[in-house]
């Protein structure tokens, strides 16, 4: 069987001027960044003004589990399909971001037939995306300890700078530092830290802002420290909100490229999924809307946590309504959640994928309960036997949503027509009645509890101490009004990584409120979140080579 | 008067791929970036291997003064100059860095009339090589530690890293830290601290690369560390070059870019001229002597550290001939050299003058030593007086070098008709004899004997108890047969900024030295040396800006 890298590397990709030509893109409004990748002008908003939206459709999956899902593959596979069946879509994705190539996953653009091209230029620098964020993150960073450096007039505490640095690597030895060491011409000694840049309130902005003047704003209004009063320090009082959004000109563009059978994809902005919202732009999605009548995109981590922050954080910033939701599962992931251990998912076991259902079941319901409809997409394994699949369809029938098997991984657009034909089916036949979950003038607090109740299942929520301090202390200021992102395990409905399936009768606990005011929102968090990677033993930078004809190798 | 960035902004540029067109590059081996800059992929050079090199002219000056020499603007306006006489001249730069620009200097890419553009993008993320670099350098430091967690096989000792981590922005908190802080999961504690990229051996072995193998096996002979026993370690220790040379693939080409007159600029790499040797890279200057008949050139700083470095490093590497140097100066430095004050340089001062000018003449030994016919172009103000510039005329003619007055600040091309005239002449009747200054083989000391002697116009070299010692442990490692890198103040022929003119009588006294084995040369320090600026108390940044049409203002 071929590698993932090996089916890009043959990949009959069109010229990107071609394909955004068919797109009635101007050429004016592409700037290309070689043969295959371009950054399209937000100008050409103004051209596409009064044509209609295309559809919108979420692809999203249940508790993510080391068997894995494939979402991206989905995603990628039901755009390609729903070509396939003469439908113009456009696909939707993240960037991936570099640290983690090197560490022990290489790089991810989707799978097998479904996947987006060129994919070593995806995953290696791109477009400068991450770069233009990293720069500018860390030039306010830099302006910080300068500001101090050069006097403090703004009175900076020393020991609350919100702020840390970024870089686009998986390194734990920058996770803690100390800077400003070396005597006076270096600054003043803190304590400070990087995180992968991915985990920049830059990228959650540059991923929510409606253009380049609301990125300046949105920047403007990050809160970086607190000073010797208390008071929230704000980026714009060190005036370097245009330098960052002169460096991000051209970040703020989205990418065009294709899929292994030519389809448009638009890939993005990549924030992290749990202390950012985890789907890329709204510019990407406003965008792939105007150029198709279908746009697929997808959302970090499950339902309870991706889709809720889609529905939120995304829709409610970019005005946007989804028309349809795929919920992607595996049969081996659901024997996982039913408590099927890691050596055995190959084999038969009714019990335990009756008893993982029930995570399906419970993302299903958290979908309609925005007012969207759902749909199922199991991708299929070899493993799978017909008596489990059955199951499935059974299951499904009884609670009244659409289930398809996807090939996707294997047959590319072709794999997932049963799939686009469902969900195109529903899209004309069911409308949404989309409606976020909350009000953003309830209580911090209030907001919380409808998420934790209304979409985890949970019986309600703790605070420790800190948490509650850092509550008082936003709405003290009036930062309290705003959607709440909460950065929990991905892999439980609860705050426990080790509760799969759909556990009940758990409370969550909160231990830390953060604000991030220039997203847009308050991250709400309650455990450890690394914001900061490391690399394993062995590296898998350790097999990747280029040679002298430039062909890539280990990078998959 | 127009700013430069106004002048650069009403610039007439043509499509990028329209000058690559009439430089018979073929379209497949141009990557667009936008429509002003593109990447000339390596393989243009199979095409004309059997054409004959152009000619090679350095453009160099004085030991640089704060009253400002004009060199990057001389490089640009001689190459337009050149075409405006019917030659086919190129101009290959270094590309600027990010970090500065946000101090107290913004960009430079020339200025006036004699620029290169799109200047902002030249200035900001540019076509990325920047981040490249960045991002490889990053990943061998991620990789040290990592290893270091991971149970260090190779015994590294953490008191004795050489391999600083890196980042393209101004930021002295940055400049000496304590990393891995935090127990156990974040690595071992240790002292570190960054650079600016430029300065990154990275950046200097991009530049003295001869193609991407070429650069593959330089950074796996980087000496990262030592470990516990004294031996070196090198980065190919570590297994991450592969990796490395994966994320330089692209900035390993070099960048086409076009002058205010649309003449075909070629910017790339750019190194410190200091712990560096400041000069574009090989692959750039050697693209441009295959595409133009003549390809103008700069290195950094004066000509005693600047030029030497072009012809002992990079000419030594890249086998390159320079047929001709041009040495910039200006009435204003020159006083300067002879004493005047800063405030009193607009007034006539012939007595200043004269003494100052030993410094040019010096300069003008220093090329000549070399076998390299000479030319001074005078960078005209407008303070300064036909007596001072008969008296420049007259010393030049004096010791038999020819002088021009150029005006490309103020007129572009048109402003260095002389000098053009002038350079090509020399070239077409004085055959350069280029020789390097010292042979590979003679030892450490007594290659830097040779250059304070024979260059700087010193008496000998004192030596710290320091250096003494590193110049053994590289003797006993057969790392010293490499040409030396100088890293001296520019500002004087000595190792004292202060001594103006040309100083006689001094010692030149070594304080450290260096291995850059990938680069291939032994830093030699003279000084101490500022690896990362900071910014100053009102920073450049705050006064940038982009408007909602992304147009740029405070730039420059």
């Amino acid at each position: 069987m071929k590698s993932d890298i090996q089916i890009a590397q043959e990949a009959k990709m069109k010229p990107i001027m071609e394909m955004a030509r068919s797109l009635s893109i101007d050429e004016d409004d592409v700037e290309l960044y070689g043969k295959y990748k371009a950054k399209i002008s937000l100008k050409v908003f103004e051209k596409f003004r009064n044509k209609q939206d295309g559809k919108l459709i979420l692809v999203t999956s249940i508790n993510p589990t080391p068997a894995g899902e494939g979402k991206s593959t989905v995603t990628v596979g039901l755009g390609q399909a729903l070509n396939k069946i003469g439908k113009k879509a456009i696909i939707a994705l993240r960037e991936p971001s570099l640290g983690p190539v090197f560490g022990v996953k290489g790089g991810a653009a989707g799978g097998g037939y479904s996947q987006v091209v060129p994919m070593e230029d995806i995953n290696l620098h791109f477009t400068g995306d991450m770069h233009a964020i990293t720069s500018a993150h860390n030039l306010l960073s830099a302006a910080i300890d300068n500001h101090i450096h050069q006097g403090n007039a703004l009175r900076i505490d020393l020991r609350r700078i919100l702020w840390k640095r970024v870089m686009d690597m998986n390194d734990r030895a920058l996770r803690n530092i100390i800077v400003g060491l070396g005597g006076k011409i270096n600054g003043f000694p803190r304590e400070d830290g990087f995180m992968i840049t991915v985990a920049s309130e830059i990228m959650a902005i540059l991923c929510l802002s409606k253009d380049l003047m609301d990125l300046k704003e949105r920047i403007g209004r990050i809160v970086v420290a607190y000073d010797l009063d208390g008071n929230p320090v704000y980026c714009r009082d060190l005036k370097v909100q245009g330098a960052m959004a002169m460096l991000l000109k051209d970040a703020i563009k989205p990418n065009l490229v294709q899929t292994l059978e030519n389809i448009p994809a638009i890939v993005h902005g990549g924030p992290f999924a749990n202390i950012a919202h985890g789907c890329n732009s709204i510019l990407a999605t406003k965008l792939g809307l105007k150029l198709g009548d279908y746009l697929v995109t997808e959302a970090g981590f499950g339902a309870d946590l991706g889709a809720e922050k889609f529905m939120d954080i995304k829709c409610r910033y970019g005005e946007l309504k989804p028309d349809c939701v795929v919920i992607v599962a595996t049969v081996r992931a659901l024997k996982h959640h039913g408590g099927t251990p890691k050596d055995r998912l190959s084999e038969e076991n009714l019990e335990a994928l009756s008893k993982g259902f029930e995570n399906l079941e419970k993302q299903v319901e958290n979908i309609r309960s925005f007012g969207v409809p759902a749909v199922v997409a199991i991708n299929r394994f070899i493993t799978d036997t017909d008596n489990e699949v059955k199951l499935i369809e059974d299951r499904c029938r009884k609670i009244g949503v659409e289930v398809s098997l996807c090939e996707v991984w294997e047959k590319g657009g072709e794999g997932g027509v049963d799939l686009a034909e469902k969900v195109a089916n529903i899209i004309e036949t069911q409308p949404s009645n989309f409606k976020v979950l909350y009000n953003l003038n309830l209580t911090i607090k209030e907001k919380i509890h409808k998420i934790v109740t209304s979409i985890y299942g949970g019986e309600g929520v703790l605070y420790t101490k800190a948490a509650e301090g850092q509550i008082k202390e936003l709405e003290k200021f009036g930062l309290d009004k705003l959607p709440i992102c909460m950065a929990k395990t991905q892999y439980s409905l609860s705050d426990d990584p080790t509760l799969l399936g759909r556990p009940s009768g758990f409370k969550v606990t909160v231990r830390e409120v953060k604000i991030a005011n220039g997203a847009g929102f308050i991250v709400v968090l309650t455990g450890d979140i690394m914001t900061m990677p490391g690399l394993p033993r062995i590296p898998a930078a350790e097999k990747m080579d280029i040679d002298e004809n430039g062909m890539i190798t280990g990078l998959f």
